[in-house]
């Protein structure tokens, strides 16, 4: 069947598959940004985003890329002569890197191959070596489908003393990721576990790290303002993306429904269930299979697999879309992302028109075991 | 009948009422914003920008409030030892300075009375006085109901070839208003005369502007890259607030439908029935009637008439929306926005319940002497 835009297999390595609910709550006419039908939909909003984070400390909400999330908090955490150490194993830590060369002077990326996982020995003998004030890490890697040891990071870090900030883009509502471990600042969009449309980042800080944000770089992205205007008044500081504040309510209250714990858990097997169904048809896993990722998979094509041949074929034939490689393994691989409201009917949907696709291209293996791999696991 | 949020007559000052259509946009599946489908969208949603602000140059459009769309031109176009000169009547350029503070070393605020226009003579004198290298104004104030003569102002400042920063985020598809006349950055949102949801900055450039460009201080609101991405692949530098790049496009298709020209003759014509009708009811206008915006009016309250009582009765009793005042005129005036959709019958229907209120309060007036000015000029 061709592609239909309104009906597809969509397992994107985000933005994610939608909830009629999520959508339907963007129609809502337009309402009073500062009246208090509004501030009680932020109230709301506010302590839902706590649960998310699973903090009782400040949030924030931006209008905004999850990348603006990240840049709020480098540029009213960071000064620009502080030292930052900026750990490196894939695109999205690369980009903080990039961030960070904006607003700090001189910041150090160390590098990790991409695929594996950041050693945390290597981190401590750096902090060791020379004085950080910080250090970023990307908890998930939605380039390579890795899994950074978040915990072990920041104990290292709180050895330290360094502030950690953390891109939680791929990893809050999908993978274990707790403030108390010691993160001073997380970061994450509403377009990937949490399943809400594209446009607006979700922001955690510790008290620590809350007491050091100031003015003096960014306007828009002044997370003091954010955190404040949120917290104090039910407010934001400039007009709000309303529709999508009702979407990610609505998203939110969807992922409460089903309870992070048990969302967790889902997404756990679902991303079991595809590195299982990707072995069974003798596609291999891009990352290092002890460290990879249980919201989005990697995998490399099998020899004579061309990627945009193949996902035009997935698209048009099969209705099913699958991100491609970026940067340096653009071409290589294929990602899947199975979080959100991801169910293991989508996933198996999607395996069945990868299946077909790989067949296509000549690729041998046993029809019908990538799919058998995820039934059985429901 | 007290107020419903599905049903109301929503007249703020912006956001403002948004057709269903456009509504309706935003329900659209998840769509893989990499893919040719959305680069389609983008085509087609460059176009319409570039017809809004009636330019063939470079536009962009951002995820963010309109002050991000005025940070990135500042960030971008500007370095930290340019001088600025900030013209400033009234809150939003007010903000400007705020914004120009952060990002050059000494801006200069040059101030006007609340509620008058900038006068450009003052400026001019201003500019031989000093040399600068840009000047920011804000073409229509939503604060105080005020254009401002952009178009002498331009020439003022060409004269002295000092780049000319505009916010006209209640002013562009309201308002005449050319990049031709001089303007070296314009920038609106799209929760105004586009009557599209808040959430999405809209930016233009002239050529001299774009040369100028650069990367030094900003990386979500860096202009260069959002100019670039979308004029050569279609495409968006950070993942878009996909739902609201599809509400912007279904505006401004219909803003195209009806025709930019109509849009602006109509405009025209309910901002001075709006001030018809304040004068038949003995409501003093805020703005010298001379630079009265068409976008927005605000009015002084009569004695006696208490501001936040006034808007909550007009709300729960006659189901109105209406803005309040900001900052130094909070509690003194009203405001009604007139732009995007809305139609006589909207502006007669708010009128209908800001009679009966101020007759409430003990306002004597000929009861029906607003509606009947606004249902004369139609």
């Amino acid at each position: 069947m061709p592609f239909d835009p309104q009906d597809n297999v969509f397992l994107l390595a985000g933005p994610v598959k939608i909830h009629p609910r999520v959508l339907q709550a963007m129609t809502h006419p337009a309402i009073n940004h500062r009246g208090g039908e509004f501030k009680e939909i932020n109230r709301e909003l506010r302590t839902l985003t706590q649960y998310l984070f699973q903090t009782e400390g400040d949030v924030a909400l931006l209008s905004g890329a999850g990348t603006a999330g990240l840049e709020s908090v480098v540029s009213s955490l960071l000064h620009r002569t502080d030292r930052v150490l900026n750990l490196v194993n894939g695109k999205f830590s690369e980009r903080m890197h990039e961030l960070c060369q904006i607003h700090t002077t001189d910041p150090k990326a160390l590098g990790f191959e991409w695929g594996r996982a950041i050693d945390p020995q290597a981190v401590a003998a750096e902090l060791d070596a020379a004085d950080y004030t910080a250090v970023t890490v990307c908890h998930n890697e939605t380039s390579t489908g890795v899994t950074n040891p978040l915990q072990e990071l920041a104990a290292v870090c709180r050895k330290k003393d360094a502030l950690l900030i953390v891109d939680g883009i791929t990893s809050v509502g999908g993978l274990p990721v707790r403030m108390d471990w010691g993160l001073d600042a997380l970061v994450t969009g509403s377009q990937k576990c949490v399943a809400a449309p594209a446009g607006l980042a979700a922001v955690a800080v510790s008290s620590r790290a809350y007491e050091r944000l100031h003015s003096h770089h960014a306007y828009y992205l002044d997370l003091k303002k954010h955190i404040d205007a949120w917290r104090d008044k039910g407010d934001t500081p400039f007009t709000p993306a309303i529709p999508l504040f009702l979407a990610f309510r609505e998203a939110l209250r969807l992922l409460k429904e089903e309870g992070l714990e048990t969302r967790l858990r889902r997404t756990a097997q679902l991303g079991e269930a595809c590195r299982a169904a990707a072995k069974a048809v003798d596609v291999e896993l891009f990352a290092d299979e002890r460290v990879a990722s249980n919201t989005v998979t990697a995998m490399r094509y099998p020899p004579n697999v061309p990627d945009e041949k193949f996902r035009a074929v997935l698209r048009e034939e099969h209705r099913t879309i699958v991100s491609g490689g970026q940067d340096a393994i653009k071409g290589k691989v294929f990602r899947i992302g199975h979080m959100g409201i991801c169910s293991f009917g989508d996933l198996a949907a999607g395996w069945t028109g990868i299946e077909a696709t790989l067949a296509g291209f000549g690729h041998r293996f046993a029809r019908g075991a990538a799919v058998a791999e995820v039934s059985r696991r429901l």
